[in-house]
């Protein structure tokens, strides 16, 4: 408590400040065991909740089933699907002044899932998805918005699908990353990022997720601060 | 060395006898980032291994992605997809005695993967299935085939699905579960088998998971050396 306290005031930039960040996959079940999944294994995000957490935010984290211990957070809520994380941000935002979506939601589910398990009788199945609601567009477009910052996981043409995705979902700022490469992304442990704002850019090359966090965590509190002192 | 040594006799049925086992999920890919998985936790099938190598077997462990430390085994061979474990499994069998297929293998996979990650650009989006190899079944039906079990996770009707199950794949044992319930199976630490043969069963009642997987493993080299006897 004392080390805490006597942290320079430089450290605890977010103290007061309420963040509420999304991390991990979600869940969309076909039936009672199966699923559609992602390789997201949540590691960026509770590692950006811890780092927002040193710079004294009070972080509520909303995460999908990962295999992590949940880290020291003001509040933690565990869901699985894409509809269950929607329900549990439209009921913390409110109370937050910065949103955080690092987590990887499904963009479809199945239409129709089975109570039973699915027989595997036929050689061919075909499933009909349908589009989950885009819970960090809905959070953009609130109002007042919170301060918003958005992921973007890209396979290919990094930066315009990220500065598209900024564009078309009204963030403040979009973090994008390479995934399916050979380096970083999705079940490593390093990674790098490109953030891009409005007017602006940083590249955060490839490093352990822990440091690249607290650079993000850094830089997420200094362009909020300038925003909230423009307009305030 | 010197415990395992002194272990009484009957301790150690299955020393000298090689025994492939498969556990945890397989995941179908849809894209880079995406995949179709199920609720398997690997837990039960490497508390198998473990229980079968302290029976005195030298166990080949071929394991979809699972969050477990990899248990003490003479191999350990890790997959991700159905057709990557059927190869892996195909690999080692000709060395094998026994068999035990405890991996929850995704039934269907997606026809046409995608190289590139899918844009969420439609409102539904058909998603066409084709069949997975029955790995189970392609080694019941080798010339000669090891001594095979098998398991059966059902959420209705379970012994008759087992039973079926059992004759149509030409199994010697199958180990049943009822999944989706308030208790037991995937994802949690007890579990209830019940166990047929040909001409017998047995009920192993709810308990700890370690536990159950001692007293399958002993039931297992029990029906196996008596097959064994009766074939020499």
């Amino acid at each position: 408590e004392i080390a805490e306290a006597m942290r320079p005031l430089a450290e605890r930039l977010l103290t007061g400040t309420r963040v509420l960040l999304t991390a991990g996959p979600t869940r969309e079940l076909l039936d009672p065991v199966r699923y559609l999944g992602n390789r997201s294994s949540g590691r960026m995000g509770y590692a950006l909740a811890s780092a927002l957490g040193h710079l004294g935010a009070q972080v509520v984290l909303v995460s999908g089933p990962t295999a992590l211990p949940v880290p020291k957070v003001a509040e933690s809520i565990q869901v699985e699907t894409a509809l269950e994380m929607r329900a549990a941000v439209m009921e913390q935002v409110a109370s937050c002044d910065l949103f955080v979506a690092t987590a990887a939601v499904a963009d479809y589910r199945p239409a129709e899932p089975a109570a039973r398990k699915i027989k595997k009788d036929a050689e061919e199945l075909t499933l009909r998805l349908v589009r989950n609601p885009d819970i960090l567009a809905e959070v953009a477009a609130l109002t007042p918005p919170p301060f918003t910052v958005g992921f973007a996981a890209e396979t290919d043409e990094v930066e315009r699908h990220a500065l598209a995705k900024r564009t078309a979902k009204g963030l403040d700022m979009i973090a994008a990353n390479r995934v399916g490469g050979e380096r970083g992304g999705f079940e490593r442990d390093e990674n790098a990022l490109t953030v891009f704002w409005d007017g602006g850019r940083r590249d955060l090359p490839m490093m352990p997720k822990t440091r690249l966090a607290r650079e993000l965590a850094a830089l997420i509190a200094e362009r909020y601060l300038e925003r909230h002192v423009a307009s305030t």
